[in-house]
């Protein structure tokens, strides 16, 4: 055949990849937010039938060889072009895909679907005895999974660098540990001087929030930031995430908390974070696999860019204070906007990742991802996980959860998903973000002073031209270098923290 | 292979196929409810690509193989056994599927959606022009569609004999005229009757009736019949409509006009019935081609049975009326259950299908049967589709509605669905709904005892055990005979339409 006609077979499956993958983002996000209880068994089925016949697909041979038959055009084509990267990235899923047998998968995704309907009823129950059988078995699914991989990329050292690779390409076990010492030794100290302060009031943020006004409110907001509703929508679940469903239809969820004003607003941001970067990736790439963000770190660092560069800003408050006690004028009678802003930037250890301040954030997730490799290798049993974590929460954070719902049943990941390679990403989103935004800065010199008239279409421009409209033709480490020309590094972020922190606090 | 091995392999196949067609059902409920506008495209290639899947899978050369292996073991089976109509029921859907080409399945579904969601924006828009392409390029696919199974079936006289067929087994297009007929003979001269008498007052059911107090009642009616809501859920849609999501995830749609009482209530009634069958189909059915209600037919005598048997009966608001008194009171301030029981039972020419009283709504479906027959023979065109209804409302009915929203925009199913077979089973439910009545009443001698004391059980098992366990396993006039010991008729239907008018109007 021709290259063309190989380049459109190629696509052609592709496509068809990529319409299974979303169907099952429709059965996902349906699950996660109106299937009703019966309906589960049936979904979990429906599920994993959708995972092996996309697997299968992916893994067929027959792309292989196409591959082979594409690979010598490629590599004469300029290797940023749309083609180049699409051989290149095909070849990585599919080298990926053919180590695990579809059975296994499909295997796989049964059981998760079975494992986070378990999750949905145990975390607000308190209930950890119910997921335990649930999680011992997707540890050893997880192991399993990592077995696979055994002799895959020659920089894999540890048993489980395979499942970190495959969340952050060209990450190790080894390379997280190092950046998390790095990162922890600057935080540690920051969080000491922080804690000989005076705390932060923040009673502002507690009272009676009316949802409604709540959601309102959120919505004018991400709408501004950019996110499209025509091709996107926000419900409500336990757990907010992102999903996207197909070309045009990228939705969000968030969740509200009546008193307390923090939790539904910066969780908002958040989603239309990630949403506004599937939303921006080219429509050129629709039906390939470079149809989505680069990796789960540069998608993060899109989620916490909005959520906190942006909207836990002064410029941002100055802005949106009005309006925000506007919709709550009982509720905010009296407090200012530096109140405020105080208030929203409160450092205080706490339980939930999710509600976490910049400060502490991430020694949540040091805490998990010690967890998981330990759940890994066995030197911890998932019988012993709820002390383990109540443990690990008094020596970092010291706050002790008072149940598992705020401890080890806290976040959906190790239930709806693998162990192992599901919490590093956070922490490299912290880092990108701050990177990525001085970055912008550089270009962009009047960037507070749009934020402070609501006006973000040159912050969402910059991102787009450097970050989104790419989807995943580069890596993490490349993206990096190519919108901030230089590697990837945690000094602006510390930057970025110390500069904000100290001010605020007073050091 | 053993005769085991064979029934498993073919169980298995059939599973399959059932959990991608309960994935197109999660894509197309999504579609109707919930889907951003954005989605449209890409949903329409999903649903093309599940719709081609599954067809694939049903006309495996290997099912036929199977089904050949099978059927001599089958013949020696009781014909009622599950096994035995499995083989049966699975046999005529394989060589229906046959006839008809992959490709041709995945045009079709990718078409539909398309036109679909052009309705969804040109009824509200009053925008015929907008649809009509889609409508042309449907009506030419089901020209297409019913040539694929020309010489099918040596009983087929008309060349939509098959789109009829597929709707309602064994049902022709002179078999529905000759039903038409006979019953025209008999509404048209009850109806005139009707009309010399003074009108009803159904002043009670207009004013002001907030939405959530609307869902709250419907809702506690239907939980009262015994839909169960841990295995569905209620949303709302333009076009109200049911849909199985799979075992245990049964689903409704209604909508709601404020200014008027009856439409949310009846529509929420009449998809509940629908509902209750699907909910109450033999779990041992699931993953096979059983495991859904009979035919159109019986399924619209279900919703019927209970939207209008049941919900405009006397027994019914004898009951529940203090209820509705009490959720809008008000609104109902000074009205006793006798004028509300007349009042929803109101006789009255009108514009809107699902509107439509008891004795003219046959009336609409003859009026679609004819017009959907003159698309499909050529003897109308697609764009004097409007002004064929309007004049066809005005000799039929006595009213034209002022525009194509309530004209030939009305109904879904031209603009959802292939045009031919999709309006007769709305009559033939009718009559049906009746006679299935009728002999749940020689059974339960108490049953408006019952029903005054909004005890639903009794006749639920009833139904259960004559009608929604046994799901496809045998045809309408099957069934009918096996519940009520008397072929299909007309007679029960129009005795209770002339006992219940009669008395109502004083004839």
């Amino acid at each position: 055949m021709s290259i063309e006609a190989d380049l459109a077979e190629l696509k052609t499956r592709l496509q068809e990849i990529d319409d299974l993958q979303s169907t099952s983002a429709v059965l996902g996000w349906d699950q996660a937010v109106y299937m009703p209880p019966g309906g589960a068994a049936a979904r979990g089925r429906q599920s994993a039938l959708l995972s092996r016949l996309s697997h299968e697909r992916m893994t067929d041979p027959a792309i292989g060889q196409l591959l082979d038959a594409l690979t010598p055009w490629a590599a004469a084509l300029d290797p940023d072009s749309d083609e180049a990267s699409l051989i290149r990235v095909t070849r990585r899923d599919h080298d990926r895909a053919t180590r695990v047998p579809s059975a296994f998968v499909q295997r796989v995704s049964a059981h998760l679907a079975a494992s986070y309907h378990a999750w949905e009823r145990a975390r607000p129950a308190n209930d950890f005895a119910s997921v335990r059988p649930f999680l011992e078995t997707t540890v050893a699914l997880s192991r399993a999974y990592a077995g696979y991989y055994e002799g895959f990329n020659p920089a894999y050292t540890h048993p489980f660098d395979a499942l970190i690779d495959l969340a952050e390409e060209g990450m190790t076990v080894a390379g997280v540990r190092a950046l998390f010492d790095e990162l922890r030794a600057g935080l540690v100290p920051l969080l000491a001087q922080i804690r000989t302060r005076p705390e932060i009031d923040d009673g502002c943020l507690k009272g009676d929030f009316p949802e409604e006004a709540q959601r309102a409110f959120g919505e004018a907001v991400i709408r501004a930031y950019g996110y499209d509703f025509t091709r996107g929508r926000q419900d409500k679940t336990a757990h907010p995430f992102m999903t996207k469903l197909g070309l045009g239809d990228v939705r969000i969820t968030t969740r509200f908390k009546t008193d307390d004003l923090s939790e539904g607003l910066f969780s908002t941001l958040h989603e239309a974070g990630h949403a506004m970067y599937e939303q921006g990736i080219a429509d050129e790439l629709d039906g390939t696999p470079l149809f989505s963000g680069a990796t789960s770190g540069v998608h993060e660092s899109q989620s916490r860019l909005w959520e906190n560069l942006v909207g836990r800003s002064r410029p941002f408050w100055r802005h949106y204070y009005g309006a925000l006690q506007s919709a709550f004028p009982a509720q905010l009678n009296g407090v200012d906007d530096e109140t405020f802003y105080r208030a929203v930037n409160r450092v205080s250890p706490s339980l939930i990742r999710t509600d976490a301040d910049e400060v502490t954030y991430n020694l949540h997730i040091m805490l998990r991802f010690d967890l998981e490799l330990a759940l890994l290798d066995g030197s911890l049993a998932v019988a012993d996980l709820p002390e383990a974590w109540r443990e690990r929460m008094r020596s970092d954070l010291g706050v002790v959860p008072p149940d598992d719902t705020d401890g080890a049943l806290q976040d959906v990941h190790w239930f709806g998903g693998l162990v192992g390679g599901a919490f590093q990403s956070y922490t490299l989103g912290n880092i990108m973000s701050a990177q990525f935004f001085a970055a912008a800065r550089r270009d962009l010199p009047d960037l507070d002073g749009s934020t402070a008239s609501g006006s973000f279409g040159d912050l969402k421009g910059w991102l787009t031209a450097h970050v989104y409209r790419h989807g995943r033709k580069f890596t993490a480490p490349e993206i990096v270098m190519r919108a901030c020309g230089e590697p990837m590094s945690i000094a602006p972020y510390m930057a970025y923290l110390r500069a904000k922190y100290g001010a605020l606090y007073g050091l």
